[in-house]
């Protein structure tokens, strides 16, 4: 980063979350906007949540991967798309691919959860294992990829990724009207920066803040420092976001349009997950209660005044493994 | 019953409900309707889940207690409401009297879970504790409704109670047509005649079916038997439905209106709260499953033939332990 970037010259700007916008309706859901009387007692603000847990496939995931992969050539199609993550991204691409007729491949870990690898193949995609103490997923993807001649769609660092995910906040603010803050969760950074593109656009002055595990804060630090920063493997039950960096297309984004980074411990995680649940009604995945944490735990409050404000809150997801979680309450 | 009643002699008819929808406009949430993709699979049907765990107070009650105690005199008013209850009805009393300017005293016992009574008195009412041991709430209930000349709100055995009740399947008739076949909780009755009237109405010729748990089986052994039937404190997970019977007022009803009635065991129940939790995404308490599980557990297939058909299912509510609920998965 040598030059401070301009709009102009950034990978990602509203006209591709438009864009993206009109290739999802119909394929992705609207998800619904909750507010809650409690919480808006208890913040002295007025809370919008964009439900993303309600999202097909559970995340908002899809949004990015059906975007990306409905530009792809006929020829491009034809060969297939893979995908390595063990996450919601994995079910995402293959959900994205049995509805555009492409051919998926995941390579997801052999440790991870079977009923992750089942929910992959239910939505039609071939999964290949691979273990984990031996073999470099990277590796074995790219090799995998180049047989058989298929794109390789990334979690968050693809321009089209991040346009589909900005169209969470093109909803919220379309639903809400304009805000004065929005809170997104930040594990890459595909969300977080194609929500500040949104807000950007379609709610001038709107202040975006990201928010981070503690134990994986390196987006925070990179932001602060303008250095990208890594964190390897963080330790933390927050597992959208335990990425070990920003990317070449998230960073330059994050710093033009986002305003502030905080940062939640999973104690205080999970008490706000268990909260909304128990509260709200609804089920969301730890990752998915970041940004609902930062403002449940004072963590918005101790650097912003938000009293009497307009603030919406991405929840991200709601892929939660409720029985491991429940030995956690 | 000496006689079958007909309609016009039944304590509660369409145009209460109708004028119950009134009341409750801009009062009670309009509570969202979810569908489930994999639900519609697995099932072969249209599944309609009407949500009222969204409701007020996280219970379909709000609706009954509101418009019975909106129908009180001025004299009334000022007198104030009385109930006696641990669960969602207290609570809806206590927010209904809030919400009209009405005190209310809530009669509970010692032993009730701290945060239900916090709840209650969060809502602004008065909670009088009485120790179960050795007192009766219906004598205690009575002696202070008659020393503060207060109206005593009961939770299901009133007619304007369930007519409120009864707008849950107006508005989910309203927005998804008319059923085939319409599935409803059932404890004290309330809310299943309510329904069953609505429905009889607002989409004629869907058959309305409760569902009960196995250990608390009165309602389907008295709608099966014509003569009432009662269970005393049955030992269900289903707080919801450890009602001793039903009322006079919805027995009749129920006879009339509803076509069958169905069981599900507590493993059944807890199966299909979790299985909604974690792929629906919403919060919902197990009595609030008790409709769900009749049809995912197959209790409704093995004695009506509804491939093809459109079901509707009321989630009466969302009131979840989930601290104690998650030592049971």
């Amino acid at each position: 980063m040598n030059a401070p970037a301009t709009a102009s010259t950034l990978p990602v700007g509203h006209g591709d979350i438009a864009a993206a916008a009109a290739r999802l309706e119909g394929k992705a859901h609207r998800t619904p906007v909750l507010s809650s009387r409690t919480v808006n007692e208890r913040s002295g603000a007025k809370v919008y949540f964009k439900c993303e847990n309600f999202q097909r496939m559970g995340a908002f995931k899809f949004r990015g991967a059906y975007n990306a992969m409905a530009q792809l050539t006929p020829e491009q199609k034809r060969a297939g798309v893979l995908a390595y993550s063990s996450g919601n991204h994995a079910q995402a691409v293959a959900l994205a691919g049995s509805l555009l007729g492409v051919n998926t491949v995941i390579v997801m870990p052999l440790d991870a959860p079977q009923v992750k690898l089942e929910a992959t193949r239910g939505y039609g995609a071939e999964v290949i294992t691979y273990d984990p103490k031996t073999a470099s997923r990277e590796e074995l993807a790219a090799r995998i990829a180049q047989e058989r001649g298929m794109s390789v769609i990334p979690p968050y660092n693809h321009a089209q990724v991040v346009a589909g995910q900005g169209t969470a906040a093109k909803e919220l603010i379309e639903e809400t009207g304009p805000l004065d803050y929005l809170l997104v969760p930040c594990g890459g950074g595909g969300l977080l920066s194609g929500c500040a593109v949104a807000a950007s656009h379609w709610s001038p002055g709107c202040k975006v803040i990201g928010v981070e595990p503690e134990a994986g804060d390196d987006a925070t630090r990179s932001f602060h420092s303008k250095t990208l920063q890594t964190c390897h493997n963080p330790d933390t039950i927050a597992d959208g976001a335990r990425t070990p960096s920003l990317g070449s297309i998230t960073f330059p984004l994050v710093l033009h349009y986002v305003h502030d980074m905080l940062t939640v411990s999973d104690a205080e995680l999970l008490r706000s997950m268990f909260w909304i649940w128990e509260r709200m009604k609804i089920v969301i995945e730890p990752t998915g209660a970041l940004a609902a944490a930062a403002l449940l735990e004072g963590k918005l409050a101790a650097r912003h005044d938000f009293k009497g404000r307009r603030i919406g809150v991405v929840i991200s997801g709601g892929n939660a493994d409720i029985k491991a979680l429940c030995k956690l309450i």
